[in-house]
């Protein structure tokens, strides 16, 4: 590792995440998907009509992209506002990452 | 089965759901779910990186579109095909909701 | 190609498809897509602002998924219907590829 | 440049889009994703199996959030960017106006 991506490397994860002020309502939603999850299992033990199910299912998804949008807002005011102030060659990293994630997210 | 279950299941349509025959499968898919999900909420707890937490949270929901569409499969086969065999207008019925179903998850 | 399956073929076919009732009503939401993708052109052409192309871009595919979801509606109405009311192993056939159908339009 | 784009133009904000380099690029895919549509049109018009047309309404989906992700890097990259380095108060309306976008385009 070079020292330039080894100061890379420390400035990505030895620093609060960008999501440091939301933590505590990412995990509250987090914990209730987790319920969630464990009721739409109840629901398959107890032989819940499948379209029942389903809604559920479909309600628990939208309940983590809701999560995954709010680490998105953060992380573009946090890492990638930090990066594009303070370093070009990480914003570029930055950059390139956060089109990856929204591709995977997109499910292009 | 308590009565209060039975009186469910009456409402529901004394028959056993579509998804039946793979109840077990869905259930072990939704318990791994429910573990992924929990793992987030650690990644979360221990300040991990953003974009580490998004890839988690892209992974959890093809999990639980995974488990849709295989219910979904299961529902036709099952519900739908005994509906369009036996009784038109419960067979109107079904196509209604399902479209609605797929609406909702495809999210229109 | 066996008899059998040249009959399933030619039953797949030579008969009209499971959205023949809507058609008119499929092209017209096309052909307005259509403009709607001329007019996405046009802003770019035009060097519009970042976000309200995206806007559009999203209405657009929004169009597309109500016409998608159109065509499954007639799809189950229609060709799964009929298979599965008259011959159990096209019926499988046409489970199968709605379920790869769906996967993809879901893209897991 | 009429009068009328022009005060379009300033309107809008008097600088280049973010997708300024990449402007030709957006333009040849939606050129083509305009061909898809037209060639679902006749698909459906020559009553083609519906699966089939499904197959390509969701090769049309695709191809639109392709152009979508590559206008939402140009974003980031460009608007975003510069209002970061430049006017705190301009970059807080991007983040949200950002965050808005994502949420139409996930439609949470």
């Amino acid at each position: 590792m070079t020292s330039a991506s080894a100061r890379r490397a420390y400035a990505l994860h030895t620093q609060p995440p960008g999501y440091a002020d939301h933590k505590a309502d990412h995990l509250a939603r987090l914990h209730k998907i987790e319920g969630q999850v464990r009721g739409i299992s109840r629901m398959v033990t107890d032989d819940r009509y499948c379209i029942d199910v389903l809604t559920q299912i479909t309600a628990a998804i939208r309940a983590l992209q809701e999560v995954a949008l709010g680490l998105l807002d953060d992380h573009v005011r946090g890492c990638v506002t930090h990066a594009a102030r303070t370093d070009p060659a990480q914003a570029e990293e930055k950059y390139t990452e956060l089109s990856d994630t929204l591709r995977r997210a997109l499910r292009v």
